[in-house]
């Protein structure tokens, strides 16, 4: 809304109120024209299975090709009205973005990696940074340009372009069905990456008007945790707050309400986060991922399915837009100053930095797999190949293949101040266009060369899409891939889940020390008392996860306890759900412990 | 989105980019937190059954507190940033509003009673902005405040009263299920009127820097037409564009994408037409139209509701966010000129403007309507009583009523050039608001007084609403109110057609000249020859529409017969469905003529 200010009017004294209108309706009509080719060329390029070229770079090259005719064209105005704005950029067409990350995340697989991810989105991105603040520092040093820059303004230029982007990559996934753990890691990288950068860089110009000392970067250290870890904080707290909201009131009887006070609440979390000095981006993701944990079991159906066709078409105009955006930048921008050995050396630094991120923290995930791996054979005893824990040499490449830039760190070097400014600016738009065009373009090949399993269907994805067209979707299944739709008797699920289990366990070839087998519950012993039977279930069912749950054990002990029950319906729906089922299973005499085979899935068609 | 520029940012120079940043969130934080708190209000009178306050009294209210506090207390830049800026209202808070009215236009009524709407209207709006200029420059005659002002200023700032609000009345007609004919008058007149009135002004507007001349009267009356005959065309054919698109593409296979296509089509109607100076409002409005007539067939199912729920939660977020935008302006705006002389002759102005409008084209719309009846019944020779025609003096009483002005008057008012600007601007957002409160508070009670009916469930709504949720809504029954979904073979609901005919006659004791009775049809003959028989059956089909179609019958005749099946799958659809119902009778050689006596309605549940 009128976050959009403060982009462009200041630029255009000469005109009056209303050629100012007119040109402006001019500009917009003349993006939504460009996005609307984009989104067709999208339609044209999957019905002919075109692969070799993706939507985002086409809507690059169309916004790179309407820069041009601007240029040369005679509407100024026009041109200066679609130049880069860095308020437009955060606050209107990436908050869309972010929410939806959020809101679809598959927690399963997100919290399942959520070691792996984080290693990568804290210490890969710190290393990328640096090592392009040093080379880029070295370069200047060697007087490639006449610019002379010093370490912290490198350091800065450096953490602009050490977000990935989760645009382009993850749409390419996506349409390839690209093996759901590398889809997650790769993820869930970019989208924490962009989180981690904007803190740093906030951090370092904080650090830009103090002397540096060796106290600096404890102070940086120190103001980058609290930031992050305060901002979460922030999302959740709204999140909550909305389940809170949701859960003792009946606003589901109004849909419409219920719907606009959903989004309200997720977009106050970036705004208030922002305000306060926070990084809205990283609040919003956490406040995204929040709703969907405890806020979407609350929500009447209609409104799950508004919210997410509105938070889905409003993130697919927003990717669209930021790469047209990104293109007409090029050649609307004022002030751009193209240095092409800058442009050359921070190309490179860039390559290297992602192979100093990707590798060096692959190997020691690797190496602390393997000791995890060894420690638990020594316990179980079965023989498992050390390689099942690994992260493969496919794997690492196509991680460090999925290091392009994007539209946030340009966004970002909106900020960079000082003389050099609008230099590195554009070193920055041209990097992120050019990695975009380059790893962007060629990543359906490379998936190729690396024979990486593509065509995968994602069990949590599929049961949840199929939930959602026939019945609400009250449960946050978030530990587990099992996601049968709400409709089922308790017992079902959990028998199910321990099939489920079984199978997992063949397929992943993982020896799980707390189990010997799938656990067969006595359900008609259980559920004979009510709540104490509620309660060994869960601590029953909470071992069991445990052997497909790695990472968060504490938090899942604490969420099924204590959190779920206090924010989301969904226990409650659960313990009236068993009390149902007991009360069928008496009245019946029937013996509900008989093994069935079907899976969830196949219920949930 | 960029649309949102030129607002506030320049009269915010002192402060640097960071700081107007966190400012810029604060308010947008602001005024989230307001709009939850308004949504929530609403929550609570819809539980409590409260309806002597409206919520959007409520958030104007709210609107006004915060701006009281944000005058007083010491957060100067944010109450700055929430000045009204007529860009925002016009090219963000609008447009949501008047797609949605278009679209979700309830068709059959609004051409029903086109004649009487666009009387309102056009004549109306016109009237009402004579009046207002006339009476307020004779104040201005009588030295009631020390400015002076030309009988074109009067006109101008007349002009920017002259619209109704579409939002109160309706909010609250829709929760009372008010009369649907009398709801269908003034949503027709206060959406239009809106469009007119910013025709008037811009025509105004355009006179104001030439000498005035009788010509200039004819040049503007013919300025207004041609604008908004251009803009209705303008929006006509980016709807059958959009239309076409879908119609021949697949991209129903790609549901993400075509919802996406044609939102943005919807807005670019509006931009370009603000681009080549027309109006966009007009164009929006009846590309919003156009798009449910023929585009909605050809959409997938999965789009429908899509664009749907966007349509509906955008507007109602743009609704309450205008109410309060204008209760925080009263107080945020940095050089208001309060005339309190001007405002009680502007409101008296308001008042019998309203009173000139109303009454006098009602008598001359009853006058004709009488004529109109006693020529039919010299043709017809049944003895009908003359005021079933008529729109009876408690509608008019309501029309009257139903006159506030809205926040469309405030956002044009920002264009008022000249050294009375600011007084006249202030004056235009005080009346603004008192006519909300004091008419938009009262319309309950006057509902109440004048005994007009409420509660009455509208079946065309009804029944759209359930296919909505059951089957994709193919149908585009615009010209009768009977509305069976998709699903149903054709010759069922020609059948039902006929019958629910014979009942409305019954109802509405209308004498109509062209038919003796329901027509039945005989399926069985028709159908043998294939092309010919359709041909002859949608003649008749027309000939029976004509009953209850007065006003359009010769558009509806090539809309069904060329339109529809160029632009729309739906006669497709129903050929198709025919040519299977006719297979399905020679196999089965069943009697297909048999009557039945369920209602569509019934069946669509």
């Amino acid at each position: 809304m009128s976050g959009a200010e403060a982009g462009v009017s200041a630029q255009l004294p000469s005109l009056d109120a209303e050629e100012n209108e007119r040109f402006s309706s001019l500009a917009l009509f003349l993006v939504l024209f460009l996005l609307i080719g984009s989104f067709l060329t999208s339609y044209y390029l999957r019905v002919r299975r075109i692969t070799a070229v993706h939507e985002t770079i086409v809507g690059l090259f169309a916004g790179m090709f309407v820069g041009i005719v601007l240029r040369i064209g005679p509407l100024r105005p026009v041109r200066e009205m679609l130049g880069f704005s860095n308020v437009i950029m955060m606050n209107v067409l990436l908050p869309p973005i972010i929410l939806a990350s959020g809101y679809h995340l598959r927690q399963a697989k997100f919290f399942r990696n959520f070691g792996t991810i984080l290693s990568f989105a804290l210490a890969g991105t710190f290393i990328s940074a640096v090592v392009i603040g040093v080379i880029v520092w070295i370069g200047s040093f060697l007087h490639i340009e006449r610019a002379r820059l010093s370490l912290l303004d490198c350091l800065i230029f450096g953490s602009t372009l050490s977000a990935t982007d989760p645009v382009t990559i993850l749409a390419i996934f996506t349409s390839y069905k690209v093996d759901p753990q590398l889809y997650s890691i790769i993820f869930g990288e970019s989208i924490l990456n962009d989180a981690v950068s904007i803190v740093m860089f906030e951090t370092l110009l904080h650090l830009r008007n103090q002397t540096i000392t060796l106290w600096s970067i404890f102070y940086g250290f120190g103001f980058f945790a609290l930031v992050f870890s305060f901002s979460v904080m922030l999302g959740v707290v709204f999140g909550l707050a909305c389940s809170l909201t949701l859960k003792h009131s009946h606003l589901g009887s109004y849909p419409e309400l219920e719907s606009c006070i959903v989004i309200l609440i997720a977009y106050s979390s970036y705004f208030f986060s922002n305000a306060v000095q926070m990084s809205g981006i990283v609040s919003l993701l956490f406040c995204g991922i929040t709703l969907k944990h405890y806020a979407h079991g609350n929500m009447s159906f209609h409104t799950q399915r508004t919210t997410k066709a509105i938070f889905q078409t409003l993130a697919s105009l927003s990717e669209n837009f930021i790469f047209i955006y990104l293109g007409l930048s090029l050649f609307t921008g004022a002030k751009h100053e193209y240095m092409p050995m800058l442009i050359i050396f921070t190309l490179v630094a860039v390559v290297v930095s992602r192979y100093c991120a990707v590798f060096p923290i692959a190997y020691l995930l690797n190496r602390f797999a393997q000791f995890r791996a060894r420690r638990r054979q020594r316990g179980a005893g079965a023989g498992v190949p050390v390689a099942a824990y690994e992260l493969s040499h496919e794997y690492q490449l196509m991680l460090f293949w999925a290091g392009l830039r994007g539209a946030v760190g340009f966004a970002l070097s909106a900020g960079i101040q000082g003389e050099n400014a609008s230099m590195l600016q554009t070193t920055v738009l041209v990097t992120v266009v050019l990695t975009v065009i380059v790893f962007g373009g060629t990543t359906a090949q490379m998936l190729d060369i690396l024979h990486i399993q593509t065509g995968v269907d994602d069990d949590e994805d599929d049961v949840s899409a199929a939930g959602d067209e026939e019945a609400p979707d009250t449960q946050p299944w978030m530990y587990n891939d099992v996601r049968p739709p709400a409709i089922f008797p308790a017992d079902d699920r959990y028998r199910d889940m321990s099939t489920e289990l079984s199978v997992r366990q063949a397929d992943e070839n993982e020896v799980l020390p707390d189990a010997a087998g799938p656990v067969a519950f006595d359900a008609s012993v259980e559920l004979a008392d009510d709540d104490a039977s509620t309660e060994s279930r869960s601590v029953r069912m909470l071992d069991t996860a445990n052997l497909i749950f790695k990472d968060g054990e504490w938090f899942q002990r604490i969420d099924e306890r204590y959190l779920l029950p206090m924010f989301s319906n969904t226990v409650a729906n659960r313990k009236r759900e068993q009390r149902k089922e007991a009360r069928r299973a008496v009245s019946h005499e029937q013996e509900p412990n008989t093994p069935r085979s079907s899976s969830p899935k196949d219920k949930a068609h």
